[in-house]
């Protein structure tokens, strides 16, 4: 069924099947490094990485060891090579601070025609993206402009003959050109990755260009991998892909900043919005306040060492303030000439006629293809509206969501530690010369990490038993402090897989207050069924729970934190009708490219990200 | 590296690794059906489709010889089981009209108690959702209630004994029960699939039941494989896969009707909301209308026998009003006390600082990546605020979108072409059970309209071509009248796959009115380099195109039509640096699993299918 990978090893080079240019892995990721190639005519395509050019009457160049860098500074430049080689162009530069691809009218007609360049030889290092490998490109001035050719950036699709290079260096086989079939220049002081390498917090700045870079083209392939790894888990395993929606009326935690989706701008009533209104009597801002205030108040007793009748009546004040100004809203609403505010545009003017929300999390709509299906996955884009600038969150980001009927907290939490290690497996058989280049550049124990991961197994331990270990640590003071209770922060949980266990943990049987409605009650009463897997370096990578199948128990979660039980009715279905025990997991999949790769933000390793005040494209 | 295959056929039944029961494909998608698996132990789980009862003196019951139908009249529902056997329970239903689950207290208290039930076998019909077979569990009522373990959609998991059926049929094996593990009851007065099979129309008024029944379960199976394959497929080709951004400052087409993302609730300034502004002089609402109705005149002579004149001169019309619009609101806003209308709220005080939108496609996207790393590919959501009602279109989609380097129109084509074989081959490879069952009740022509679309090669027809054979037929008379510069209706489309050339056809060299502003611009002039894969049943499924590589070519493109460059600087970022000629194309991923399944809606394979009114969930 499957066509021939086109990495394998083949004795000819195999052009790529969709146009006659050859990808260079095929040569350069070979065992013999290309060397069964010599003699071959081939097309390649790429871009420049590097470039030295050498004027027939010096000696051959001494070439650079290492394909990996971009653009070091020991590698002379063209606008370097330009300057030194003809005087004129430098006069001309500096007399007039033209560009040197296109002089002005101006200059042109002042300076005298720049002597006919002398015959050189131009060594290019390309890259196409499809290794981190590059190749070298031989290229006589007589068959293209050096100027040309050899700025970082330009694009050139080349025809010639694999040679073994003509002086000694890392690699087996070079490119002689002998025709050049494209060239795709770059405006020299516009490029920004023409200089010398940027740090990645510039480089988000030019999210269109970053994967031309070898780090976030080598963190992409690596992506790419860790992607596919995830659907041939899944796959050997007998899971059934499902794609949740994006679009959502759904809360899934009960309490997430959620972003609203609508198409205001065709259909909120005109007249509607031309007018506003104030109740009389109570105000609906009064009231709105006092919502605000008792949000905040639940928030600050979840977090502090609050019981758990304190937070529940908490919630249910909550919840009666909320209706009045429901009430209030609604009353406001019939008078004649008054409209909602802005912020509460009636919905049934919208595209969707209820509020609609960018999914948080997939898992309550994959528990409905579970319990008819059995094992499902889903991976897909994730949404929160959050606005803390953390290293370890965007708006966006991609979440691999699994879920399994007939299965308890034990069978999650199985599944996600075997599916932890093929991911790690997966990258250190399938992304050799990536990873290899990661060590190098990034994070040197990120080969030792991995294997690290496959072979120890993660220590369980249960929330009560982490908080007393934690509470008995000495040398060390926790911004917050430790009961049964209060959840575990970023701090405590690195302090638990960083320093104390020193690989991943599982802590699961959580107190209930800190996790979302649907988790299964344990039979205590107080904690719940709930598992996070915490790993060195990036923190809580999985997280995963039992789902609470009995109708009459989470029935009473849902009324206990005032949810809008009218929103869950179709959820609740699954317990009324053929309800069985489940159980899953969520495996924040940016994070797990960090982990790879060692890199500690997540904007780094998305394609294009989003946080707050950030989406330019 | 891949753990074992959970469909291979061992000789033990294996259980799913993460739990404890063995999935029924594991036993019933044998060679030998299960036969080998004779005697042996096993648990397994899952829901009731159909059930008989047999009491011990009566003969053994003619079991059902389709193991597939899921309710059919023939089959006797628990309700009428419990009709025939108890005439007391039949009298309590007539006369009170209690459910037979929950009789009220006031029937207890009049009607005597029923006699103890007599000793009988139950015989359940069971699907666990990994296979399109059910087996037979065969379960005596000393061990479980008949009426509780009987009514369809009831979930169980059995221990037992696999053996050879006591009856002749169409099963290798059943499964003897000695232990229920656990029962998920039914609430048989509320639970929709309970009664006989319902229209798949219906069915979507209950999207978290649906994979329940056979059909959708099939369906989705089928999708699963399908999203398998697409992996598989780039994976094999040597592509990566990138995941582009769903939230966008960008219009891909520059004419979508795009979704809103915004946070608005908490994020707009109140004070700004509570009043609201007219501009003095020229009215915003009259500009308005005017934009709204030259919008009309260009929607028209798109549609209609129009020159591109005609079309270029109201487009740079419409956008002197935009412009004027633009203005007037400008100026709205910077007087004291006035505001935006709830429609424009000021994007400042939001989350994101520009409009952001729901991304209707990401091939811009993806270009910056194929310019870095060669072949990319994208499988994602994709939106499109459509309010019109067709079955081939959802609110939120999903896209397989392609994009590789240096190549051009043609090698995009042949891309599409092998890709969309791969995937009709693999269903018929990978999905054999469930495509006989789509044959058997949906479409009985799947299987050969599959195998012919791996065999033949699909049509390769000019725009220009197209419209001439459709102006020669004679028996026919289309809705709308065909000239160059006309758009192909779907009436057109379907009239060239269905009735003249009977298989896939390829139209391109489109005219360049009718395609995005970002494909390439032919030598003549007139003509762009896309493309359209039009199949018999579903119409257009991939479109395609070469973009254009050219800055000067796309700016002009851009400014002559209006749209905003400065939202494109990005974009056009990479035809300014190291440009390469590339083309790609967009799968639209649910109606390849129409054209699979042969169904007709849309919504009736997405899981959870949104379009305009309809987010329930």
């Amino acid at each position: 069924m499957a066509s021939e990978d086109a990495t394998s090893h083949s004795p000819a080079a195999t052009p790529f099947k969709f146009s006659n240019r050859v990808l260079l892995k095929t040569i350069l990721e070979r065992g013999d490094g290309g060397m069964e190639l010599v003699n071959q005519r081939v097309v390649i395509g790429g871009w420049v990485k590097s470039s030295k050019e050498v004027t027939k009457s010096s000696l051959p160049p001494k070439l650079s060891e290492d394909g990996y860098e971009e653009n070091k500074t020991k590698d002379v430049t063209c606008v370097e090579i330009l300057q030194s080689r003809i005087p004129l162009i430098r006069t001309l530069i500096r007399v007039f601070g033209g560009s040197v691809n296109a002089p002005s009218k101006k200059a042109e007609s002042v300076v005298p025609k720049p002597l006919p360049p002398q015959p050189s030889t131009v060594y290019l290092l390309l890259t196409d993206g499809s290794s981190v490998a590059t190749l070298q490109v031989v290229v006589e001035s007589s068959i293209a402009p050096p100027s040309k050719i050899m700025p970082t950036g330009t694009c050139i699709l080349v025809e010639g003959v694999l040679r073994q290079p003509s002086s000694e260096g890392k690699h087996a086989v070079e490119l002689k050109a002998d025709k050049i079939l494209h060239i795709g220049t770059v405006e020299l002081d516009k490029y920004p990755l023409s200089k010398k390498r940027l740090p990645l917090d510039s480089l988000r700045d030019h999210s269109q260009f970053r994967p031309r870079t070898t780090m976030v083209a080598t963190v992409m392939r690596i992506r790419s991998a860790l992607s596919f790894a995830t659907k041939s888990f899944f796959k050997d395993n007998a899971f059934l892909d499902v794609q949740v929606p994006t679009i959502t009326t759904t809360d899934c935690e009960g309490f997430s900043k959620m972003f609203h989706v609508a198409t205001l701008d065709k259909k909120v009533n005109k007249k509607k919005l031309d007018t506003i209104y104030e109740t009389e009597g109570v105000s609906l801002e009064t009231v709105k306040d006092a919502v605000k205030e008792k949000s905040n108040i639940i928030e600050n007793l979840k977090r502090s060492e609050s019981n758990r009748e304190a937070l529940v009546a908490a919630i249910q004040d909550l919840r009666k303030t909320n209706e009045l100004a429901s009430q209030l809203e609604a009353r406001g609403k019939t008078r004649s000439g008054t409209i909602l505010k802005a912020d509460k545009v009636d919905s049934s003017e919208e595209f969707f006629s209820g509020g609609t929300y960018l999914t948080v999390c997939g898992r309550l709509h994959l528990e409905s293809y579970a319990c008819a299906l059995g094992n499902v996955y889903s991976f897909g884009p994730r949404f929160r509206a959050d606005t803390t600038d953390s290293a370890k969150h965007a708006a966006e980001m991609w979440m691999v969501e699994v879920e399994m009927a007939f299965s308890q907290l034990k069978d999650s939490i199985n599944c996600a530690n075997e599916f932890f290690k093929y991911l790690c497996k997966w990258i250190l058989e399938n992304c050799t010369e990536d990873i290899r280049f990661v060590a190098k550049r990034i994070d040197s124990t990120c080969i030792y990490r991995l294997e690290q991961m496959i072979k120890i197994s993660s220590e369980m331990v249960s929330y009560s038993a982490a908080v007393e270990v934690l509470r008995k640590v000495e040398n060390k003071n926790f911004e917050t402090n430790l009961e049964f209770g209060v959840d575990l922060t970023t701090e405590h949980l690195s302090y638990l897989a960083d320093h104390i266990y020193k690989r991943p943990v599982i802590i699961y049987n959580y107190p209930k207050e800190v996790k979302p409605f649907y988790v299964r009650l344990n039979d205590d009463g107080k904690t719940v069924a709930a598992f996070d897997m915490v790993v060195p370096k990036v923190g809580t990578i999985i997280s995963g729970s039992q789902s609470e199948e009995r109708l009459d128990m989470i029935s009473s979660r849902i009324q206990e934190l005032g949810l809008p039980r009218e929103k869950y009715e179709w959820y609740l279905d699954l317990r009324r009708h053929g309800t069985v025990k489940h159980s899953g997991f969520t495996l924040r999949f940016d994070l797990m490219v960090l982990f790879v790769t060692g890199l500690g933000n997540v904007r780094d390793v998305i394609p294009f990200p989003r946080s707050y005040g950030r989406a330019n494209n």
